[in-house]
């Protein structure tokens, strides 16, 4: 067996069990209740004799942490932020070694199927829009929870423009005033330590709300600039959310190119399109309140986002 | 250059352009309209030369091909079936060695953003649920309509059971009355050659009532294999529109296994599932009429389905 | 239950267990050997009874396929093809309304660890290039084979124009005569009855040595189109393989476009391209002997391909 | 147009272009070389104005970024690092108000095909192994380098065991001392900032070996666990690079689970094996020297790695 190497020194670690799959059916009436998560589980604390020497004794299994995901559900999940919360809370208790660690779950939508003009008891069909996602960070005593959203596609057809940018001997682009403007919007919000703390916060609630706002945000005026619409989504969010500390954004920019149609004889005021794949504007920006709780190591590990 | 082999015969070809993305913003009033495809074109006919000789004086470029796509555009879609009926028509009538070929195309569905309360005029978000799709193939005179739609997402969590199977040295499984049904609905219809000719099938309003029944009929009965239950959305899809005369699905079964929580002391009254990747089953199935039109060749090329 | 609507005939259809990975080791010595497959199991036969009644004493269940396919590699593997065989004849052979079937598998090579400068005994790096298939279809007593490959990635960055093809109102393609020509080969043969029936032919050096022929195939001569080259190809392996009765190709033309440097002040003598995504030509064609074997149903449920 | 609501601060931004798709050929001979990135360039500075005001008047266009990268191709790309470097100080060096930002590519290897026995020129076939990537940062005068690779499958079909875990509750997992260990290695390195800027740095000639020490380092011991192989292949790298400062893994487990084929009446000593999808282990540790340059802020943004 390797014995230690004194130069060597091991840094920031986690280890767990990703992509749990579990899908929990609450049946105690005959309208059942569908909630469908990815849940992952990764561990930190003192696991430098496993690394340096094999040593196994601190290393929680991550089938165990499968496990867990799946014995806990039994109970209910509620809302992922709150089923990340018990697991955190679970494996920092139950383990002397373990100070903390990072738990992520993706949420996926079902509505009721109409059969016959009315919602279904017990048969769904997948919403397929966004995905939902949360992360509890565990530091010590510390929680942190931030809620987001992958994949919310949204395009308007005008009221946006770009202009007035700086040019260099590398800048082909054509100003516009009229463009379409298109996005897959990935948002993550960090809700404030104190307001976490008291339990108050109706996490699905808040959910739908602040994906009402996004998308509203993005609707409602001219965007000079993808950066400017952001900061309306931002805005609205933040309005409305005293909860929430900051929002962070991760969005290309999903060129739609008016093709040129005069070859062929024809005008294109607006009309044709077409939607290019690569490569794509990428625009990432944070926005935050003047005084904000600290966040810890709680975006670690979170892709883009800056 | 290479002569021809008089060895090897060039057996089915087809070429053209594939996925060309093309959005269409209808715009004459502040109302607009989106659709969104993306479009596959490909050319059979008289290509011996280009393979044989490397002569392409009959090679329509798949360019040409993808800027047809836009300029038809510029006249409006209407649906994905009738808009490759017209690049159908164009591309046989216009080159006499070209005898025939198939188009395809996917598109993607949007919903109005709700703003302030309405629909807003010219800002959508993808609605995210099923692909739409459809195929249309062209062969001398004929024409064959195929429309479908890919991964709709579906479940039902209890009124499904499994029993009754033949067993021999290599089964394990165990029989089941109540169990998870999920599966991702691909399914694909092929209109009547004469309905077609007629021009009178309204497509976008055929393909909305055709999903709505295929998530009946897989909704409505106790399921006692996922190839009844095919069946049973077949059959609402037949009774209720004469103008298909076939319709096929291509279906996973979507594992949800109920996890053994006795190791921890817990009961699992039919609550909680590991929904599992791979392996998993694939039901395919055709169902059609007695009497059915001619199919010729427009089922080739398309994947699954048997 | 549902009794059988009399109108409604079931048409194709087969089912079974997709995606079964199953990974093979072979210690007898202490240089391991590793086999790694993703293998489908589809029965076809009397099913209606499952369909129409929800009767399935005819339905061999997926998960005893899944298990046969485990058991059955307890004793090796050897090639997908012959695996995919014995299957064939074990399902057909079981059970008395199973008439035939399709077993699929795609292969994933691996290659010794390079370790202290010599190979690794039982330490293996994927490669990682293109991945070797195979489709064995039996109905009755005909067991036809298709071996290919998906994936092979290639790129001659010179010996290759595109001119002389016809012009009409929606051409604005320049003609070149170099460019580069790139695609993603993916090729699959059919092997002659007779030479199956006797046994004789090595799947695995056959697989080896198409897969070298293709690639000098796309190598050695000017590409007039990437038809002709697709010629060139079928042509090293028919007249290299009498085994094999025909090869079909389907291949994007992966679009490298030059760059415009003059904007800047560059030029660009064939340097700098963008790899474009989509839209992308694709080309399928098949090239066969004058006289071949009957290939019965074994093309269906290939895509593409034509 | 919205104006700066001054309660909402801009926090960390940046924005660029990202994937563009980069192919190079060097033919000042007839063998010609290929270089094939994916590249992408954010930027970072005062851009308020963008966000609050709509004021583009420092937006460098995301367009431009990408002319940019093809202009500067023309040149050469010789490695990612350096590359990558020449767009950073060319960014920070033009546009007074951008202080920094993340340049990063992914590098896809080609290999000569072999035709008739030799290398051939200018035909090429894609290595299709694991994926080079590396991430410039640049921070006022602060450059930071990172170098990595991404899926980098590698398996072990013995010398691996997992025992001495702790028990809890929800421990099912039995101890073994012989098992499957397989992972998809991503690695990232960074290197020591003097030797950056000393210049002293082959990047293409490091890559190529710390991949071969970390094949090498993962093959030659007994695994007690997958955080021990990561620190075995840690060590190798920095006691023979003494350029590299630290070195981070985000690694899968990808699970291979012996089947039990006792229920069929066979035995299975290590020979068939179920390879999972999810979930699977993930383990994510990092390891440096005891003294180390600073790292800024050049770990940010990158997922995993803890």
């Amino acid at each position: 067996m390797t014995t230690t190497n004194s130069k060597i020194i091991l840094g920031k670690n986690q280890y767990g069990k990703a992509e749990v799959r579990v899908v929990k059916i609450t049946r105690s009436t005959d309208r059942h209740e569908i909630e469908d998560l990815n849940v992952t589980s990764q561990l930190r604390g003192d696991f430098d004799a496993a690394h340096f020497e094999g040593d196994n004794s601190h290393v929680v299994p991550t089938d165990t942490q499968k496990n867990t995901v799946y014995g806990f559900a039994r109970d209910g999940i509620g809302s992922p932020e709150e089923f990340l919360i018990r697991l955190a809370n679970h494996f920092t208790s139950s383990f002397s070694w373990v100070s903390g660690g990072r738990w992520e779950a993706e949420q996926y939508a079902w509505e009721r199927i109409i059969s016959h003009g009315a919602p279904h008891d017990h048969s769904f069909v997948r919403k397929g829009q966004e995905v939902r996602n949360a992360v509890v960070t565990k530091d010590g005593d510390n929680v942190y929870v931030i809620s987001g959203l992958n994949d919310l596609t949204v395009l308007k057809s005008t009221q946006s423009g770009f202009v007035g940018y700086p040019k260099d001997r590398f800048t082909t682009l054509a100003e516009t005033t009229d463009r379409i403007l298109a996005t897959d919007v990935s948002a993550r919000w960090r809700y404030n330590n104190e307001a976490i703390a008291s339990g108050a916060i109706d996490f699905n609630k808040a959910y739908d709300d602040v994906k009402a706002l996004l998308l509203e945000g993005f609707s409602e005026e001219y965007s000079y600039a993808l950066q400017q619409t952001l900061f309306q989504m931002a805005q609205k969010v933040l309005d409305a959310h005293p909860e929430i500390d900051e929002i962070r954004f991760s969005t290309p920019n999903n060129h739609h190119f008016l093709v040129d149609l005069t070859p062929f004889g024809l005008d294109n005021p607006g009309e044709v399109f077409f939607a290019a794949d690569r490569p794509y504007g990428l625009i990432e920006a944070n926005f935050q309140r003047e005084t904000i709780s600290d966040a810890g190591n709680s975006w670690d590990g979170i892709a883009g986002f800056c």
